[in-house]
Parts: C-alpha cells; structure tokens; sequence
C-alpha cells in the first residue's frame, strides 16, 4: 500500500460505524484500502503517525465561483443592487485570463489548507480554471454559466465555451474533474436559453446548476410573472426531464418545490454565510432535510462570504437552526457534517467519495486536535463541528495523493498565486 | 521604548482615524507611547517588522465561564433542561480545585492564541481562576456568581467567596485583575439576595453581573410571576442604584429594559453562539444599539459555544442581522469589531483600553494577513471581520507583555495545562 495512517481518531461517515477511536486507514491506488481498528497486513510505503490527530472525509463545497477570490473584502454593507452593478460587475469586466487563473489558483490554496477537496463551481473563463483545476489535484464539478434569451443560442460565446469545457474536460484525469450544465438564473435567463442548456445537459447526463430563489425579491417576480415559483417553473419547462438538477441557495423554496427537487433526484446547494452577508434570507435547511432533499453546503464565492472555510459553515447549521426554531435537535452535529461530506458527494453525482470506506476514492483530511480549542475530546464529532476550524487542518489528500501538509502545498506555488492576485 | 512594531496594518478603533496602511505603533511600560506613519525617533529594545501583518486592539470577551472548558463537547443537541441537569450539573459537582485550575488555564491559553486579551467571567472556585489569571498575564474582570434566597447572607460559603476575592484581587496586578459582583439570574435567586449582591457592588464600587433574559422561558415566567420583565425587576429591586450592570444575554430584553440599562450606564454581553446552540433565540443587538445602549460580545462558556474564538462571534453578528432582517446595512463591518474591543472595554469599567491609542494599555494584538485566506487585502477591516479567524493571530500582548508568539506562551505551561484537562 502507498500511505498507512496509524493511531488515527477517525469520524468516518459510514453509518455502519461513523467514529473509530484508534484506528489504521490504509490508501493505495488512490482508493481506500483498508479501515480498521487491527494493523493491516501489508507494509505501506509511507507511515504516518496520527496519534491526536483526526481523520475525515475531505470536504465538498458545493457552490462557489473560484476566481471571485480576486474580489475578498472588494465591497461589503451595502445593497445586493450598488454591490453588483457598482462593485462585482464593473470588476468582472476587467477580469483577465491570467487574473482568473491567479484567483482560481489562490482559492484551491485555500480550500485545500481549509479542508475541502472538491467544490462544485459556475463561472465563466471556465477553460482557464478547468486547467488550474487540473493541475492542482483538486475535484471539481465545473461549469460554464449561461445568460441569455436563447436567440441564436448556438452563436453565443458562453455556449462555445460550455461546449468546449465539456469536450476538454468532463470526466478528465480519471473523473477528478467533471462537467455539469449551467443555468445561471431564471431571472437572467428566458425560456429558449433555459431548455437548450438544459437538452445538453440531458443528452450528456450532466447535472444542472441553477441559481435558485436566491433572494425574496427574485422568488416572487418569478411568481408575479408566472403564477409559478423559480422551480415550477423550470419543472414546468421541462428542465428536469431526465436531468438532475443542483438548485444553488433555495432561500424561498416550498414543500412543493421540495418535492419536485427529491423527485428528480436533485439537490441543493445551500450557502448560509453568503446568504446572511448578502441578506438574502434564511433557506429552511431543516424541512428540506424533513422533506427527503440532499441538502449540500457551499461558501458561495468569497465575494459574499469572505472566506471559503468549510467549517465555519458546518458550525453555523449546526447552531442557527437550533436559534432560529427554539429547538435544539433542529439539526444535530452528525447531521451538519453530512451535508458537508456525504451529501456533497451526491450532489455532484460522485458516488466513490464523502465517505471513509474501502473502495471509496482517498479523499482524506486530518486535523490536529492537540491544539488548546481542541482539548479535551469528550466527543470528537462535537469538537469537529463546534470547535475546530478549517486552520486545524495539517494534512490534505485526494485520490491518495497529498497535496497539503503542515502548511506546504505539493502542486501550487503559493508565493506566485498570492502575488498573481494582488497583481 | 520596549518594543517598536513597524510597517503594520493598524486598525486602532480610535474614531479619528480607525486605520492605518503602513505605521508604526511604540510600546513602553506597558503603554501605547506612539502610533503614526512617521518613524519615532526614540530606540526600541525589541523591533518586530510587522509588513504582511496587521495590529489591532486585543479583543474582549465579555462573558464566559472559564473552567467550563472541561466540558468541550460534554453534551451538545439536546434540550437545555436535559443538558444542564444530566450533564453539566453533575460534571460541576465533582469540580475540584486542581480541575478548575486546569480547565482556567486552557482557557486562558485558548483565548491568548486566538487574539482575546481581556474576559469577564463569573463561576465558583474564584480564588483558584483569579491565581491563574494572575500568573498568566492576561486582563479578567472576575465574579463570584451568587445563588440562593438570602437567608443568613453572611453565612453562605459562597458570600465569603465573594467578600475574599474581593479583597484578594480587587485591582491587583496594577488593575490587571479587576473584582465584578454577581448575581448568577432572577430564577436562581430570590429579592433579598439579590438586593445585599447589589450592595455589595454598591459599597465597592464594583459592576454587577447578571444572567438576564437569556431564555423565552425564564424571561416570560418572570413577567407572569411579577407582572415585570427581570430587567425591569431589578431595577424595582434598587439593584442599579450606583451600580453599573452588566447583563448578560438579553435575548428578549425590551426597548424599556433597553432604556434601562442605558440610564444606569449598564452594558450587555450577547453571546450570540451560544444562544443560538442551547435555542436560546437571537439579541436583537441592532435594536440595542440603535436605543444607546453599549453591546458587548461573548463566548459564553466552552460547553456551549465550543471554543472561545471571539472572531467566529464577530463574523457572526456581522452577518446574522443582515440575514434575519433582510437589511445588509443592519450591522457593518467596523460596529461589529467594535462589540468586541471599545465597547467590552466599556463593559468591563475599563477607560484605557480597547482602543490602539497613545496613552492606552497596550493590549494588542498581530495577524498574519499573508495566508491564502486573507489575501488580497482590499479592505482590512472586511478582512479581519469577514475572512479571518482566531488561528491567524501570531502575537499578543497584554500591557505590553507579549504572552504569546507564533504558537508559543510565554506564561503558561501548555503541556501541563492540556494533560490538566485530561485527567
């Protein structure tokens, strides 16, 4: 075997048995070879001593827009309108590709040093992060986000590129890199541009992202105009014929549309932090989860957040929802850590990782939970997701190979990304 | 001078100019003795090149219970009734003296790596918490919580308790240590006790701290049995006259108790974390600022928060109100770190500090603004409150004595005090 964990608190997110206490985690191939609380058999070829370290599932966030990153602490406080059209969109004009691929490396930096190790993402410049995606070592489910009415749909730039994104990079290195449709929203969107994303995603079996009832606002002009929500809208348009969607924030979504969601084997992307900072409202993550939806989390971009920690995102469901409702079993600490883990898995249709578990994909992070915060460990799935931060992180893995560890990067130059995107 | 900083990120809080790109801020005796752009003339001792990095006052922690750091995931998602009668209170009745130390000083050395420089706590055990207090370095304003009905006063253990801290620590260590009276809540307590607690922070001069309001329950049972809010009770009581109050929680405080507390220059200490973890509900913290009335954070207790990182806390006001009201104006940026650092100074009766300004303790802390993380620095207030965490903290000093640097304590044996903790 390639690298043997010893002496490991593991919180595997098998539900056969989510949390070893001293166990050995063998990865060879790429893959999960072996779990247990007995030594393997078979010599590895790296040892790491993990004794008051933790293991886990990488983490999944599950929307976000990398080269945003260039835009951190850009323009907070103010209105979603003077924040767009006098801040973000004026700055999305002078993007660059070198500016999107020193954002894009910089926040892979991040997110691995934080311990994530696949996000799902909607941008455009999509083939300049699609490479640095790929060389980084990183998963991602990419897409090219489409605007548009749909006249002359087959000539638009964005649709080439989506397009070419898709025949370049969906399913490249091995899977590692999927390609999933793009919707960018209905309100930016109109019927023909809506159904002809939505056919390409069909004819290739792609997942369908779409921002979705994001802001009160943009939830009921849909209803004034349609007599219908965001997603019975799209449902109504067929959009999800055959296709499975993974609708981003869903602040304003119903039981019905929660229903159309599960019944097309959807998902959601929720983005609490973004959805706070921006004041676009409080998605009821609860009754979904009540409702048999595969809630995800994602940090949304750090334009609206200001950080991509999946920690503080995980901390935050697990303790709003309980102040919200005056109810403290609203959402438990397991279940905060499984919309991170193994319902970001499914939402990006990879159904090989979110877990620890033989023949499951390497996806592995460790943290160090020797540190004050950490100490004592009554419970390590509590200290996890109550304690610790994406800054615990000492180690992280994908598909078997280590691309962070105690503060060093294996495939990015970090020196030159921070200076790319001060550039 | 003891110590120059030079080319620092400075944010002071001081209203005439409360950030500064590239300054250098001198330290001697214990004071902030110069901060400008221009080089000081005077020779330091120590020079720290703070370029990449970022100064700001030590933040404050307006109430917690420093001991409970025991509990680190003890009990969390369950009914508060539930938590404190099968888990905390039983963990609280084998409490020994050379546990309660432990626990103190892990808490302390949590606090000093994560940037807070100054707490207000309130528990029993005191003499053990104030002698490691003492020997840390670190700012407290500590209180003996008191319960009980007030029969024979002078005879409960706990009241000598209180009377020895008093006159053991009170402004010991130059001030360092300050003595707080403290009534633990209005259902633990009946009006006689509470009325000698409030004399007895009458007589001395000392601020009064009380659990306020903190649950719908205890707040609404206090209405049906006097017909008043507890706000509204103590002050019927005479519990404010002279006396400065400190009033922690206030989840449902009215605009009356709000009027209250600001004409008796009292403060709140919202702890918005662990409101939110025990269902609690949500301080309606923009309302009390908007009526005059001086916010201050906390963590609360590590059993119910997990950790005592006082960013998370600023990160989350920061973001929560804007969410809850669908307002992105209703907390910015800056008022948010001013929770944390002038206005606990206030709450605490501490005029000369909170603020990096001449003459000021010199309470004060270095982040390393050169991780991925908080790269670009368009704004370093955004940064600070939107993207950082307590872990980018590499320096803090507490009147000019660095009690931490680049994970090392100078004052605490860290070893010692997590094997405490374990015991």
């Amino acid at each position: 075997m390639d690298i043997l964990f010893e002496n490991a608190k593991v919180i595997t997110m098998d539900e056969a048995a989510p949390y070893l206490e001293n166990a050995y985690v063998a990865v060879k191939g790429g893959k999960i070879v072996y779990i247990g609380e007995a030594a393997p058999q078979e010599q590895a070829k790296r040892r790491i001593d993990a004794r008051g370290k933790l293991l886990m599932p990488g983490l999944i966030n599950g929307h976000t827009h990398v080269p945003m990153t260039l835009f951190r602490g850009l323009s907070d406080d103010c209105e979603l309108d003077v924040w767009l059209r006098e801040h973000i969109w004026p700055a999305e004009d002078k993007l660059t590709s070198e500016s999107v691929r020193a954002g894009t490396e910089l926040s892979i930096a991040e997110m691995l040093a934080s311990g994530t190790t696949s996000f799902s993402d909607s941008y455009f410049f999509v083939e300049d992060i699609a490479e640095v995606v790929q060389t980084s070592g990183i998963k991602a489910n990419l897409s090219r986000s489409i605007i548009g009415n749909g006249e002359d749909f087959e000539n638009m730039p964005s649709v080439s590129e989506m397009r070419e994104l898709f025949s370049r990079f969906h399913m490249a290195e091995g899977g590692r890199i999927r390609v999933d449709a793009s919707i960018h929203a209905e309100y930016t969107t109109e019927t023909k541009c809506r159904m002809k994303v939505a056919e390409f995603a069909k004819e290739n079996n792609l997942i369908l992202q779409i921002h979705t009832s994001e802001s009160k606002s943009e939830h009921e002009n849909c209803i004034t105009r349609y007599r219908k929500t965001p997603t019975e809208l799209f449902l109504s348009e067929g959009l999800f014929d055959g296709v499975r969607p993974l609708l981003a924030h869903c602040c304003y979504i119903t039981e019905h549309d929660m229903d159309i969601i599960k019944a097309h084997g959807g998902s959601v992307a929720s983005c609490v932090i973004s959805n706070l900072k921006l004041a676009s409202g409080i998605p009821d993550l609860p009754l979904m989860l009540e409702n048999g939806v595969n809630v995800s989390l994602g940090t949304d971009s750090v334009a609206s957040n200001n950080n991509t920690d999946m920690f503080e995102e995980i901390k935050l469901v697990a303790t709003l929802y309980k102040g919200i409702s005056l109810n403290p079993t609203a959402m438990d600490a397991l279940t905060a850590l499984c919309l991170a883990t193994v319902n970001g898995a499914r939402a990006q249709g990879r159904d090989d990782c979110g877990i620890l578990k033989e023949g499951y994909d390497a996806d592995i992070i460790m943290l160090d939970f020797d540190r004050p915060h950490l100490v004592p460990c009554h419970n390590a799935i509590s200290n996890t997701v109550y304690s610790a931060h994406g800054s615990d992180v000492v180690l992280t893995m994908v598909r078997g190979e280590i691309l962070y560890e105690n503060g060093e990067f294996k495939t990015i130059d970090i020196e030159r990304a921070k200076r790319g995107v001060m550039a």
